[in-house]
């Protein structure tokens, strides 16, 4: 197919489609002349997923850019698939971790005995996180409440890896979108959660209302 | 204490504690002629708690009054005051949920026996939330993600009821902080726990790494 028909079937207009081809996050068409281009159903693949995860997904180009390089050139493990889908899908923390607060989460994921590699951004990451809730003055239950919410992330972790189709490209686009699109339905969830807790195990100036 | 000492105490600019005073986020001060008034603990807490709120949690002023007013006024059962921190804890969704989704949405609540009130704004955010996810063309798998969860989202819930303190200012404080600064943490355990089932369970190209 020709550039405009790639634009119709897509409802993605002809520019964007052309600033894509130049950014590398669309291959280039099969050349007809010095000037032309066809197209076929791989480009179109590519453009859904690039708007999934740029709309949906709200991912910055540099993001997607990860996610696409991976599809180009797959690793061999699909354990390594899930490492750069995550990467993709982690946002960049706003400061950085003080080593105390890095060894501190280092220490709790060896705790729970989860198999995380010792390099792992996501360690900095959690280490941020905890020092940015401690240093609010905000309760952690002597730390039960995390080890819930430990608890919590590894059902969510193996159901989560349930969904994983076995081809590589359904693979990245399911963990990059099921991770990012997921985040907000599981904080929903949560509140939901939160909610019925209270209704069922409220306080006793908190009467929980009958069940129907 | 004169609003300077109020300032130099909180590390927050005289210009901006005359700002929160202006917007009735800080009660005024007890005034000692026309132009001066004094402050006391009172002005100093709720000062740090305006910073916690709009500089770790990330609220707006708009979303601090909520809790502000709950505070000035607060509700006479522990489970509204509940509702009212998650008002300001939670984000205005970007688009309206169908009918369709809200409809499912409220269906799956009442197949998990949560005790939500009927007009829970929750609701249809959840119901937009699962629309995004499906038109993305994300997997569910047949939605037995989405009852992982759930039952994930459970055991946040009463855990997160656990840590809240009796007193309604602190427990106004610690649902809204808690809920705002828990749920990066939330997903970035998630990842490692993502991480950790590939690495545990993962497909047979993907040998688990042995265990220490």
């Amino acid at each position: 197919m020709r550039i405009s028909e790639l634009s119709s079937t897509t409802g993605v207009p002809v520019a964007t489609i052309k600033y894509y081809l130049r950014e590398g996050l669309l291959p280039q068409g099969h050349a007809t002349s010095r000037t032309q281009a066809t197209y076929d159903d791989t480009h179109v693949d590519r453009i859904r997923l690039i708007r999934a995860l740029t709309e949906s997904a709200g991912l910055s180009l540099a993001r997607v850019r990860v996610v696409v390089d991976a599809l180009t050139d797959p690793p061999d493990r699909r354990h390594d698939l899930l490492g750069i889908a995550q990467e993709a899908a982690t946002p960049d923390p706003v400061t950085h971790a003080s080593e105390q607060w890095t060894n501190a989460a280092r220490d709790f994921i060896e705790r729970r005995g989860w198999q995380i590699r010792p390099a792992d951004p996501l360690i900095a990451l959690l280490g941020t996180q905890l020092s940015a809730f401690v240093d609010a003055g905000t309760e952690l239950g002597d730390g039960s409440a995390l080890d819930a919410w430990a608890d919590a992330a590894e059902i969510i972790g193996r159901a989560d890896l349930s969904t994983v189709p076995p081809e590589p490209a359904d693979a990245l686009r399911q963990v990059v979108l099921g991770t990012v699109l997921g985040d907000p339905i599981i904080a929903t969830l949560r509140r939901l959660a939160q909610q019925d807790a209270s209704a069922r195990y409220g306080s006793p100036d908190s009467p929980p209302d009958r069940r129907s």
